[in-house]
C-alpha cells in the first residue's frame, strides 16, 4: 500500500485528463443500515461505531472510488447539541475518527482522501459572520492536522465570486438528481468561461430521480425522506449519468445521498475505456446485464444485453400512486424564527403548531 | 454472550407465543454491496469476503433479528460450476465458513443460527430424486456438523403432504411482495387446519411490490433483476406488513430479496408492543418519523407523525414508466431443454436464439 | 324506407349468425351534449329536445348500429319526481316521445327498436313487489302501443331462474368495463350450457377502464361521474373489445356510458370481415389509423399503420395522478335508510351528514 | 331573434369589459361525430351533413358560447384535393355552406359569427408569398360576402410584427393545454405592453394535457389523434382554466380541439359572476357537481361539493401506461420534402419509408 504522500494528488489527475470516480453518500446508505439517525443526521458513528463505517468505504473503494470523502457531515458542536440531541462523542472525536477510517481504507488502493467541510445550523440561525467562520475552522483544524488530501465544501449555496476564483474544482452535490445537477454543472462552465477563467468540475447528485423538486430540492419533496424509494435510481440510469457528466466536461463524476457502492461501479463501468480499468467489484457483475447469462432461466438469461436495459420502462408496481408530487413550499428563509436552532427537543406545542400549519397548506 | 446451547429453540419461542423477527436477503443485499454477481447468485463471499457478510449479519441482529440464516444459497457444487462459473471455494467451504459466520453474529445477541436448505439446478435439469438427494445431502452434512438451531428449506415450490406433516414451520419465502405471502399463508393455515393439522406460520416475501406478478413471481417480471427499484418497499410499507402478518397468525416474520437491515427494523418497531423490546437499532431511530422532530426545516419536522406516513402515496418520479409491467410466460417448465443447467459458459449461438425469442415475444 | 314490419327481427338476425352492432348509452352522451343532469339521470330530453336525441340516433345508426334503444333510462313517474325534481313531462310523454324518435331513425336504415326496460328507484326503497311490477308495467305499456321490435331489461342484478329460461338473449350492460364484461357473460354462458339450456348473448359495457372496480362497478369510483375521462376507451380498446367479444361467442354486441358513436363504429370496423361490411361512417374514417396517410406531417403518416396502434400504451399527460383509486364502500344495500327514495330535494342537514361520513371514511 | 346588425361587436363587448366565452373545436368532435376524417380534417361536412354542423353550433350556444365560429379549418381548394381526397364540394361551396349555418344559429341567441381563417397547405410547400396569399383572398372574400362578424386568423405560428399592431385581439389556439396557453398568452401581453401597445386577449386551447410537449405540441405526441383520450380535461380542469385565464388578464376565453359542449358550459359557469349569468344549458347541471345530491346513491351524493372534485386526482385505470410521453421530433421543417403537399395519394412506397424512419427513431 502506497502512503499518501505519494499518490498523484488531485489537481495532478485531473489536468492529467483522467476521470475521478467519487463515493456516494454516506448518511443515507449507514441510515438505512441501522448506524445514523434520520432527523439529526450526524455521523457519530465514526466514532461509535466504526466498522460500519470502514466497511462501507470498502465498498465504495471496490466500486471504483478514487476519492474516500470523511464521514463528517453535520460535525459541529453545535449540531451535536440540537433540539436535545445528547451525544457521547465530541466534534473533535468524531472528525478524528472519520479521518482515520478514511485514510484507512483509502490506502487500501490508490485513492485520495477529502475532508468534507459541513454546512452549519448557524448559518440559518442567523449568527454572526465570525461565530459561522468559527465553526468551520473547528472542523478544518482537524482536517490539516490529520493531513487530508483536499477538501470538499458541501451544500453550499450562496457562492461568492471570489470563492469561484479561489476553488480550483467547482460543482454541485445533494438536492437534485443526475440529470438537474449536470445541467447545472453546464450553466456553472458556461459562466466561469464567460468570466475568463478556468475549473475542474464535478458532480455528486442523488440518486433519486426529482423531476418534481422545486428550487430547494428533495428536501421538500413530501416522500422525503422515509418514503424516496420509488424514486431510487437503477444502475442504467447511472451508466446514463456518468455519459452525460462526461459529455458535459464534467471529470470529478461521483454521488451523494442515496447512493450504494454498486451505483459508484455502474459510473466506473460505464467510462471503463475512458479510464481503462474496471474497478475491483465488477468481477462480481458484467456490464449491462451481461451476468444474467449464467441465470438458470431462460427467458432471464435473454435479458443478457444492453439494449434490453437501455429500453426498459421500469415499472413502480404502485398503482394507486402518482408519477410525481407537489413540494412543500413555505416560504421560510434564513433568519425565520421557524427555522432557528435550539438545544432543547421540540416541544410538543412546537409540534402541533407545526401539524397544523401542515394540514392547511394541502 | 450466552453459548447456543443455553439459548431458547426456535419451537419453544413459538410455542410461547413469542414473535420471532426474521433476517432479510442476503443475496440482493450483498450484490448491491459488490460481493454476488447477480447471475449466477452464488454465496462464495462467505469464504471470498468474510467481513462483508458478517458485517450485513451484525445490522441485521442490530434491527432486531432473532434468527441468523447462515448464507449457503445456491451453495452446492453442481451450481457453483454450472454455465461456466469458476470459484476458488468448494462448496463445502463456503457452507462451512457462513456457518460459522452466521453462529458467531448469532452469539453476539440472543440469535438462533438457521441453515438454509437450497435449492439445486438438477432438479430441473431432471437428474434422479437419488441425486438430487445426494446434494441436499452433503449440505445438510455440513449444518449438523456445525451444529446449526435449525432448517429452513427454501422456494421448494411442490410440497408433498408428507412434508406438511413433518415440518414444525410452515410458510412462504421470496419470488412476491408480502401482500401475497400473506394471503398465501392464510390459505396454507386454513388447509392445515382443515386437515386437522397444527404448525407455526412464518413469511419471509420480498421487499419489492408485485401486484402484477403471474403465478411465477418476481423473476418473469421484466425489471428483475436490475429494475426493480421503483418497487421498494418503505418503511410504512413495512409497518402494515408486520401487522397484517401478525393478525393472519404467522409469528415467524421475515423477509427475503430486497430486505435491507431497515426494513426489518421496522418489522420490529410495528411489533414492539407484542414483543416486549425494540432492536437496539432503534436507538437511531424514531418510530413513524418521530425522529423528524430533530430536523433543521419546520416543514420536515412537520412530517414527524405516523398519520403523515400512513397516508402518504410515494411518487416514483418517474412519469415516462408505468404502474404495472406485463411478466414473461414462455412456458417452459422442468425438463424442457431451455432449462438444462450446463457446465460450460452459455455460447453466443445459444444467447442469440435466446435474444431472437425474447423479440418475438414482444 | 323500409317499414319496421318487413325487417329481420332479432331472433332471426342472431339465429341466421349475424353480428348484432347495439349502440351506445344516451345517458352520458347527451349529459356531455348539455341535454341530461348528471344526478337524476333522467330522459326528459327526448320530450324537451327532440332534434339532439335524433341527432345522437342518427350517428349511432351512421356508426353501424344495427339497434336503436328507445332513450327511456329512468322514464318512470316516481323517478321523475324524485328529490324535489320537477318537470313538465310525464312519464308517459318521455316514453312515447323516446319511442318515436329511435323509429324515425331506425327506420332510415335497416335498424330495429328496442324498448329499454328502466330500473325504478322504488325497488331499493322496498315497495312491496306489487308496486314495482306496477311502475314496470305502465312503461311496457307504452313500449306495446308503439310496437317497438324488442325489450331490454337493463341494469337488473338479480336475476331469478325462470328469467333466464324466459330471455332470448342474455347478457351484461354498464356499470364495468368490456374486459370485465366479456368475462361475466363468459361465466353466463357456461352457466346457462350447464343447466342444458340455449340462448345468445349481449354485452353493452362501459366505456371507461376499470380495473379497480369493486363488486358495484364504477358508481363507487372516487371519479363517477364527472373525473371519468381519463380511463375513456380509444377505438384501439374497442378494436380489443369487439375481437374478445366476437371470440367469447357474444353476437349483440353494443355498449353503454361513456359509448360515443366513434366507438360503436370501430367495434362495426372490426368486424368487418365477419359482417360483411363496413358502416357508412367509415366514409370519414380509416380502420386502424389508415386514414393518417392523409395528413400534412410525415411523422404523423409514419402513424398510419394498426401495429403502430396496438402497441401503443397512451400517456394520460396527468404526472399528479395515479392510475387506479379505491373505490368508495359504505355497505349500504336495499332497505337502508340512506337509499330510501324521497319526493323532497336533499335537504341541506342530510347532505352535511354525508359529507361528514364520506370525510370519516377517508 | 335579433338580426346580427343590431348585436354588439365583438370590440365594443370587450371595451366594455364583458367576458367573451368561445366555442370549441369542431373538428375534433365531429370526427368522434363521424362527419370529419382524421388525416386530411377537412370541413365538408358543413356542405354534406349540415345536421350535424348545425347541431354541434346548438350546443355550443346554449353552453354559454357568446361566438360561433364558422366551421371553415381547412376549406381551401389546395387542401381538398391534397393527397388523393376527391370531395364533391368546392372549397367556396363549404365555406358558404359553414357561414350560413353559424348565422343561423348565432341568431338564436346573442352569438356572434366569427370567420375562421384558416392555414394552407401551400404555406409548407414552399409556395410563393403570392400563391400562398391567393389562398387566403378567396376564403376571406366569401367571409365578407356572408357578412361575418369578425375574423380570426387561426393557427398561425410566426407572426410579424405589423400584425400584432393590426390586430385588436390576440392570443393563443390549438397545439397546447390550458396551462401552457395562458401562460403564452402572459408572455404575449407583456410584450405588447412593453411595445407601449394596447390589445384584448384571447385563449382557445386544447382540452387535452399536455405536460410533455416540446415546441410544436400535441401533434407530435405518439398519442396524436387517436390515443389522446387520457389526456382529456374534466369540467373541474376547465373552471381551473377559466380562472386563471381571467387572472391573467384574458377576456375571450374559449376552446380547439378536444372541446366539447360540456367543456365551454364549466368556463361559462365558472364565470358566472363576472358574466352576470348562466347558459341556458345550466339548467341540466349543477356547478361543480352540485346536481349529485339528486343521486340515488348515498356515497355519489356525498360528492355534491366543490371541495371533493377540487381535490380529486382522477385515476386512469391504464396501469399499464406511463403519465407522460416523449414527442416525435423529425426536425423538418417548412421546405423539407418529406412536407411538400401532393395531389396524388401517399404511396405505398412513400409510406413504407415513412415507417422505417419512425421504427429507426424508437
Amino acid at each position: 500500500m502506497a502512503p499518501a504522500g505519494e499518490k498523484k494528488n488531485i489537481l495532478k489527475r485531473l489536468d492529467a485528463g483522467e476521470v475521478v470516480i467519487g463515493d456516494g453518500g454516506f448518511v443515507f446508505a449507514l441510515e438505512k443500515r441501522g448506524y445514523v439517525k434520520a432527523g439529526p443526521w450526524t455521523p457519530e458513528a465514526a466514532a461509535e461505531h466504526p466498522e460500519a463505517v470502514r466497511q462501507l468505504h470498502r465498498e465504495f473503494l471496490r466500486a471504483g472510488s478514487n476519492v474516500m470523502q470523511t464521514f463528517t457531515f453535520y460535525a459541529s458542536d453545535d449540531k451535536l447539541e440540537n433540539r436535545g440531541q445528547t451525544l457521547s462523542f465530541t466534534g473533535r472525536q468524531i472528525n478524528e475518527a472519520a479521518c482515520d477510517l478514511a485514510r484507512e481504507v483509502a490506502n487500501e488502493g490508490d485513492a485520495l482522501v477529502a475532508g468534507g467541510v459541513s454546512q452549519t445550523p448557524a448559518y440559518l440561525s442567523g449568527k454572526t459572520e465570525e461565530e459561522v467562520k468559527a465553526i468551520f475552522i473547528k472542523q478544518i483544524d482537524v482536517f490539516v492536522q490529520k493531513n487530508v488530501d483536499f477538501l470538499i465544501a458541501e451544500v453550499c449555496r450562496k457562492l461568492k465570486h471570489f470563492l469561484l476564483e479561489s476553488a480550483d474544482i467547482v460543482g454541485i452535490n445533494c438536492h437534485f438528481d443526475p440529470e438537474t445537477c449536470v445541467k447545472t454543472v453546464k450553466l456553472m462552465k458556461e459562466g466561469v468561461e464567460k468570466a475568463g477563467l478556468k475549473a475542474h468540475y464535478m458532480s455528486q447528485p442523488l440518486a433519486f430521480h426529482t423531476p418534481d423538486c422545486g428550487c430547494q430540492g428533495f428536501i421538500d419533496l413530501p416522500e422525503f425522506p422515509f418514503g424516496l424509494e420509488p424514486r431510487i435510481l437503477t444502475r442504467m440510469d447511472m451508466h446514463k449519468y456518468a455519459r452525460e457528466a462526461y459529455n458535459a466536461g464534467i471529470r470529478y463524476i461521483g454521488g451523494c445521498c442515496g447512493f450504494e457502492p454498486y451505483h459508484i461501479r455502474a459510473l466506473a463501468e460505464e467510462l471503463e475505456a475512458e479510464r481503462g480499468c474496471l474497478p475491483a467489484g465488477s468481477e462480481k457483475h458484467g456490464s449491462w446485464g451481461s451476468g444474467l447469462s449464467l441465470h438458470t432461466k431462460p427467458w432471464v438469461r435473454a435479458r443478457a444485453r444492453r439494449d434490453y436495459w437501455e429500453k426498459l420502462k421500469p415499472a413502480s408496481g404502485r398503482p394507486f400512486c402518482p408519477s410525481m408530487s407537489t413540494p412543500d413550499s413555505w416560504g421560510v428563509t434564513k433568519g425565520h424564527a421557524d427555522l432557528m436552532q435550539q438545544k432543547e427537543a421540540t416541544s410538543k406545542e412546537q409540534l402541533e403548531a407545526l401539524f397544523d400549519k401542515a394540514s392547511q397548506g394541502h
